[in-house]
C-alpha cells in the first residue's frame, strides 16, 4: 500500500463562545484540528489529525505539508519505519527535535496512517495493536534515549508476561466498557449551580470520577469543590486540573488549601517541562495523600520517562495527537507499564476521546493488563462530527467495532467549520 | 515607538554542498533564517531572526505571521511586556508551550524588538542591556515557573553584587576582545589533512579551545582527536561535541575511548530534553576530568533551570534564537550566574555569533562578571552577508559599537538567497 495523494483542512470549531473547555490558563479555546487525509493507491483513505485550540492551527497545517515529501508516493505497510521517517529528518528535527509543531504535524500523519492500515486490516486500531506480535509491538517504538530506563528486550518481556488473559480481558471489556471519567462539569467558566447540576448527573450517569478546573482564584475553588464534594458524596473522586497555572510552591499552598475536600489528583501542577518541580509538588503533597497527573502537554517519549524516573508522576496522562501519534504513544505504555503507573489518558477537545480510547483498551488487553486506578477522560463536546463517534454507557466506553481509527470526521463539518472562510466562521 | 508593519523573509543558503556544518545528526544542513523586519512609526527598522537548517523554514516564517497581530499597531517600549506578549497568548500557547516552532518565531520577533530599541537609543544592545538597573533588567524576565530555583528579589541581589568593577570589564573588553573559540576546523565532513591544516591555524589564530564532532564511528573519533592532540599540543583544549547522537550508556563507553586525548568537554551527548541523562552522564564521566555541556536545542528557562538544580551540566550554552530572544537568555544568564555556571553560548549556522556576542559581553559586564572558562564558540561562515559583522581578533570578538544587535542581512542577500525563487536557489 502507498500514499498517492495528501490534503490537508484548517477545521475550527468556535467553542469560545460558550466558554466550553475554559480553564485557568485557556479561557476562550476555539477547538480546532490540523487535519489530513491520505490516500492510498488502493483507493482506502486514512484520516488523522492534530489537536489545537485555534490561533496557531495553520502553522500546524504548514508543518504538515512540510513533512508531505516523506508520506506522498511512500509505502505504509512498516508502521515503525513510517513513523521514524516523519521525525527523523535532519533538517526538519532541528525545528524541535520532537516537541511543539513538527511533532504535533508528525502526530496527525502517522495517526493518519495507522486509520488507513487498520482500514485495510479491517479492524479497529485497538485491535490491530493487540494483535501484533511483542515482537512487531517493539518494532513501533522509536528507541532512542529510552535504554537508560527500557530496553527493547525487557519490553517483549513485559508483553510476553501480560500476553495470558487477552482474551478474556477483550471479552471483559465487550461486557462492561472501558471505564470513563467526565470534566464536563468542572469548566471555570460555569456557574454554581451548573457545576452542581452537572456533577449531579455524572454521578446518576454511572462515573466514578469528575474533575474540576481549578488555579484562577483560591476562594472560589474552595467553595466549588466543598460544593462539588458535597454533591457527589465520599464515594465518587474528584480530581482538579489546574492547566500549568503554578509554580512549584503555590501548587503545594494551593493544593494544601484544597486537601479537605479529598482532591484524587492534581493535574498539571506546573509547567510540563518541569521535571523536577513535579517530583517536588509530588513529595510535599503525599502527606497530604494527594496524588500528582500529567502528560497532556508532555512533549515525547523522553521526558515522560523523565517523569517516571523521577518519581514525579502517580498518573501518566497520554493524549493521542501531542506526541508522534500511536507509535510514541505505544512507547510510553510501555514506559508506564515498566514503572507501574497508571495512564489516565487525556481527552477531550475534538476527536481526542475517539482516538485514545483505543490506546487505553490496548494498553488492558496487550500491555499493562489492568484496569486498576484507570480511566479516560470523557467531554461531551463535538462527537457529532464524527462518522464513528465513542459511545458512552454507564460512565464507560463502548468498544469500537468498526475498522480504523475513529478519526474520520464528517464530509459536511470539514465543509461547514473551514477555517477561515467556512459558514461557520462567516459572520 | 509602535510597529507600524512587519515583512518576514525565507533565507536559505545552499551550505550543503560544501559539507560546511556536517556533524553526526545534520548530515546536509543549508543553513537558513526566518527572517523578520519590524518597521516603527519613528522610520527606524528592527531585524531579527530565527535560525534554522533548511526545511521547514517556511514553517517558523508561518508561525512569525501568527504573532505579528501581537506585534502590528503594538508598543515597543517595554520590551518585558513585548516578550511576555510573544509568549502568553492561550491559543498559540498551546502549540509549545514555549518551545518549538513557536518560540523560534517569537525569538526572531523579540530580537528584532531589541534591534529596533537598540537602534533607538543609539547603542548596540550589550550596552542597552548593561546600562539598565538591576530591576530592569529583572523586568525584563518572565519569571513563571523559576521561583524554587532563583526568585526575582535574589536576581536583583546578584545584579548588585556584581555591580562594582563595571567600567573596568567594559574598558578590559574593549582592550582585550571577549575570547572565542572555534568550531571550523571540527566537522565531520572534512578529510583528516583539512581537520589538521584547521587546526594548526587556529592555534596560529590564537584560539585556545577548538571544537570536533563526534559520534559517528568511534575508530574515526579516536584518529581525529588524536590527530588533533598532536597538532595543538597539549596547552590548547579539544571540546567534542556529538550532537545528541547517543544514549546515556553509550556516550559513557564513547567518551570514555576518547578520554586519553583530554576532551575539554562533550557537548550534547543525548537528547537536550534529558536533563537526568546529562545528570548521569556528567556523575560517570567525572572520573574521567570530562566536562558535559549543552544547550543550542535546551527549549526555555525552565529546562536550563532544571539541567543546573540537578548538576546535570558543567557549561551552559545559550542560542540566540532557540529561546526566547534576549529575554529568556536574560533568565538563563541569571540562573547559571545563581549556580556559578559559566556560559559559553552556541554559535555559528548564520547570524548566530552576530546575535550572541552581545549577551555575552552582558553577562560579564552585569551579571556574573567573570571569563573564567568561558568563551563564545565561532565559525568563520556567512558573516559577509551582515551589514555589522563580528570582527575577531586574536581568537577573540571585538566589542560591537553600532547601534543595533548586529542583526541586519545585506539587503542584497535577502534578494539573492530568498527560498525558493532567489537566484541562488534557480538552479
Amino acid at each position: 500500500m502507498k500514499i498517492v495523494s495528501l490534503g490537508t483542512h484548517d477545521v475550527r470549531f468556535p467553542t469560545s463562545r460558550e466558554l466550553d473547555g475554559s480553564d485557568a490558563m485557556n479561557p476562550d479555546p476555539d477547538y480546532s484540528a490540523a487535519y489530513v487525509v491520505l490516500r492510498a493507491d488502493n483507493g482506502l483513505e486514512g484520516h488523522g489529525f492534530t489537536f489545537t485550540i485555534g490561533r496557531g492551527n495553520e502553522v500546524c497545517r504548514a508543518a504538515i505539508d512540510a513533512l508531505a515529501p516523506f508520506v506522498l508516493d511512500q509505502p505504509v505497510d512498516d508502521l515503525g519505519e513510517f513513523a521514524r521517517r516523519l521525525t527523523h529528518d535532519s533538517q526538519i528535527r532541528w525545528l524541535g527535535p520532537e516537541k511543539g509543531v513538527v511533532h504535533l504535524a508528525a502526530a496527525a500523519l502517522i495517526n493518519a496512517a495507522w486509520d488507513l492500515a487498520a482500514k485495510a486490516a479491517g479492524k479497529p486500531v485497538w485491535r490491530l495493536l493487540a494483535d501484533m506480535t511483542p515482537e512487531q509491538i517493539v518494532d513501533l517504538v522509536d528507541w532512542r534515549y529510552l535504554s537508560d530506563a527500557l530496553t527493547p528486550a525487557e519490553a517483549i518481556d513485559l508483553l510476553e508476561a501480560v500476553r495470558p488473559g487477552r482474551d478474556e480481558r477483550i471479552a471483559y471489556l465487550e461486557t462492561h466498557g472501558y471505564p470513563a471519567y467526565t470534566t464536563s462539569p468542572g469548566w471555570l467558566g460555569y456557574s454554581d449551580d451548573k457545576l452542581v447540576r452537572l456533577a449531579a448527573e455524572a454521578v446518576a450517569d454511572g462515573y466514578r470520577l469528575i474533575k474540576l478546573k481549578v488555579g484562577d482564584d483560591l476562594d472560589d475553588d474552595i467553595r466549588r469543590m466543598r460544593l462539588a464534594r458535597d454533591t457527589v458524596g465520599d464515594g465518587v473522586r474528584i480530581a482538579v486540573d489546574a492547566n500549568q497555572r503554578w509554580d512549584v510552591g503555590q501548587a503545594v499552598e494551593w493544593m494544601t488549601a484544597l486537601a479537605p475536600y479529598q482532591p484524587w489528583w492534581i493535574e498539571e501542577p506546573t509547567s510540563p517541562d518541569d521535571i523536577l518541580g513535579h517530583a517536588a509538588i509530588r513529595q510535599r503533597l503525599r502527606p497530604a495523600g494527594i496524588r500528582v497527573a500529567t502528560g497532556e502537554h508532555v512533549q515525547n517519549r523522553i521526558v515522560f520517562k523523565q517523569l517516571l524516573q523521577a518519581d514525579a508522576v502517580d498518573v501518566v496522562q497520554i493524549d493521542a495527537c501531542r506526541v508522534a501519534g500511536v507509535n510514541e504513544n505505544v512507547a510510553i505504555l510501555l514506559l508506564a507499564a515498566k514503572f507501574g503507573r497508571p495512564v489516565c489518558p487525556h481527552a477531550g477537545g475534538v476527536g481526542l476521546c475517539e482516538l485514545v480510547q483505543h490506546l487505553s483498551i490496548f494498553d488492558f488487553v496487550a500491555v499493562s493488563g489492568s484496569l486498576g486506578d484507570r480511566a479516560i477522560e470523557y467531554v461531551d463536546h463535538l462527537h457529532e462530527h464524527f462518522i464513528d463517534p465513542v459511545v458512552i454507557r454507564d460512565g464507560a466506553y463502548r468498544v469500537p467495532a468498526a475498522p480504523g481509527f475513529s478519526a474520520e470526521m464528517r464530509p459536511e463539518t470539514l465543509q461547514r467549520f473551514a477555517y477561515p472562510d467556512g459558514p461557520a466562521w462567516a459572520l
